[in-house]
């Protein structure tokens, strides 16, 4: 795929190496990034050949946050509206996403939660604002030495955004998630691990083979109809109320598996050989 | 304003220090305490010259809980009635609070999530029982090396109240939470530090002075509309099932700021000059 | 109660020692198993005398997951169905629970969470499969050092199953849970520590003991409709979307303590006597 702000570079593997592309902008967030960045994802989505992706940055910076250097309104809003609570769920209920009050970045990490293939973050230099709430809704966080990530939303008079209110919570806990965002302080790599935004700190040159590294052992040799599921399943069951829902999902995710890749999967096993799947992830039916 | 087992003193900052005040008594948790925190966190929500607030105990202990000794039924609930899971549904729909079902402490910890500043526990000593789960629905929670907390209620033959149930398990994780009320055990800071259920432990004088900073770092300088809109998100996201809901709630209060502070936030940015924020909490809509 | 695959044993505190017993197959699950760990918990929750429970292991292994060299389709689905998230919805708001498309492990993890007595898994050693996902439904996890522990659905072609989407994420945060069924890898006793799977890591002989102390200290001396309420609360307010209903589930049951075992609790303590309790766990009603 072909981008301006984007590298779009996909190995033999199926693992996309996908690289935020405006180094001399610290590879700030601007209005064609974040169309081509949802473009992206929609594609990964609906591309059985991606079997799993890496973010990172070009240069210094993995992304100093939204481009306030843009003309017009940089938060892509259309100022001429008044919504309400009311009137904005109605606007959001249904697509076109390019409505005037679409949260741009909460289009991006809706997105990204519907990939249907693991995601994992390779933070390279500053992840500030949008830099930092994309990487939320990835399933994977890691740092290089020279991380340094903030939710700076406060010194600017506006919030957190991206759905992060969601995604935040879930990763570290309500209460470290409200003081990084009342504080709105840039922490390091190794405070990002201290309190669980990251999973692991490495050097510079190492940052992203280690994350290809992740990727790749996560889907290579699985079936990407199993893993599609189960991404779906685990992000679904993080926002469930009772067990009882992902129970019905789980139950026909297995039945799909059980006349699927598990059939072979078990045959495998019990031939002591390694299984053959042949299951995609845009097979998979809605798992409800 | 003027309590009888409170004191309320407000900075210059905005900075509210509020202090349970029935040192005699260790600032036992009694209707009169019940019915004054109510009206306190009211007035902390109605009141834009209140930024942020510390709850703190007069003397040795913080709140050493329900006041047992006091008159007639210490819960506060009328024991004529006889409700089940679907009258009291109805019951608590609505106000009056002073429904003679509704658990004491619940109307405060729902007054506290309500309140739209960010709040700060000051552990100084004991906090056992409602002492103890008052401050989970607090932003942030620091401990005094004398602090110790306890939910107890299994002493008593008792429950958790005050909607424990909704936050401990958002701020340690299911499993310690189970723990910590099954065991019934009242822990000391540094196991508290451990589990998570504070954030620091501080020499018992440097706490209060350490809470207020931390207080006043959240909002000095800060648009109170963005500070009441981000503890609102971030509370509501913590509850929410998908992220789509946070989306929604983003877009209007990303809306709000765009038009707002976030005007001169974004401006004064570039300009490389500090903001002047005039967006108040009180003028928030409801954010769905 | 007699079993083929279990032992059930009774202390005289009413802690319950249940013991997977197919040694010779390193406890492996088949649909024997499966339907007496339904019957097991179902009878632990309508039985009085039983106060808590400790799972374990017979022998080497605590359980090796689904048996896989049974007869027919060893995931116990019915394979002429085809179903749809629409339909299965439907096949799952009800019983019977011997639905063709009811997963497996999912009938038994819901039986455990709906129990009303505390159940603490003690695992001896390789927890696989549905031997690791059992054990997220249970309340606290302690490992001997010789547990091993995988959610290795992934090797199988087959997806995380028992409702284990809901729980993984609650106990130890979205990420950990992403990444360990991603790798599917077979984790170690300090690995599954460190990551915030087990509470703690116990010489092999002191593994049981510990539990069984544990799961004492959580019961003995205390009101087992408190218990049995406590935990309901505990489970209910960890999926729920807002505060206000866990404080509706709340004020029930400490009305109902109030009038029940709460009086005599309260009693006691200013007696400076021992309660003496009575209330029971099948007398508890619906909390809604």
């Amino acid at each position: 795929m072909d981008f301006e702000t984007l590298r779009w570079e996909l190995d033999e593997d199926g693992i996309l190496l996908l690289t935020l592309h405006r180094p001399e902008q610290l590879n700030a967030f601007d209005l064609t990034m974040a169309r081509e960045l949802l473009e992206a994802f929609r594609a990964v989505k609906a591309d059985d050949a991606v079997r799993a992706v890496v973010v990172t940055g070009e240069g210094r910076a993995f992304c100093a946050g939204m481009d306030l250097t843009g003309e017009g309104n940089v938060f892509g809003l259309d100022e001429t509206l008044s919504p309400t609570a009311a009137d904005l769920r109605e606007h959001l209920t249904e697509e076109p996403w390019e409505s005037g009050v679409r949260d741009t970045g909460g289009k991006l990490t809706l997105a990204i939660h519907d990939c249907d293939k693991p995601v994992v973050a390779a933070i390279n230099g500053a992840a500030v604002g949008i830099g930092a709430t994309m990487t939320l809704a990835m399933d994977v966080r890691m740092a290089g030495s020279r991380a340094r990530i903030g939710f700076v939303f406060g010194r600017l008079g506006i919030v957190p955004e991206a759905a992060s209110s969601y995604f935040l919570p879930r990763l570290i806990g309500l209460p470290r998630a409200l003081e990084l965002v009342y504080s709105a302080d840039v922490v390091d790599a190794d405070h990002a691990l201290e309190v669980g935004l990251v999973r692991s700190v490495h050097e510079p040159e190492d940052l992203v083979p280690a994350a290809v590294a992740l990727a790749r052992s996560f889907v290579v040799g699985r079936s990407a109809a199993a893993v599609a599921m189960t991404r779906r399943l685990m992000n679904a069951g993080a926002g469930a109320t009772h067990p009882l829902e992902a129970h019905r999902r789980d139950s026909l995710a297995m039945w799909l598996a059980s006349v699927g890749d598990g059939k072979e999967g078990v045959a495998a096993f019990l031939d002591k050989r390694d299984p053959t799947f042949t299951g995609r992830a845009t097979d998979v039916p809605d798992l409800g």
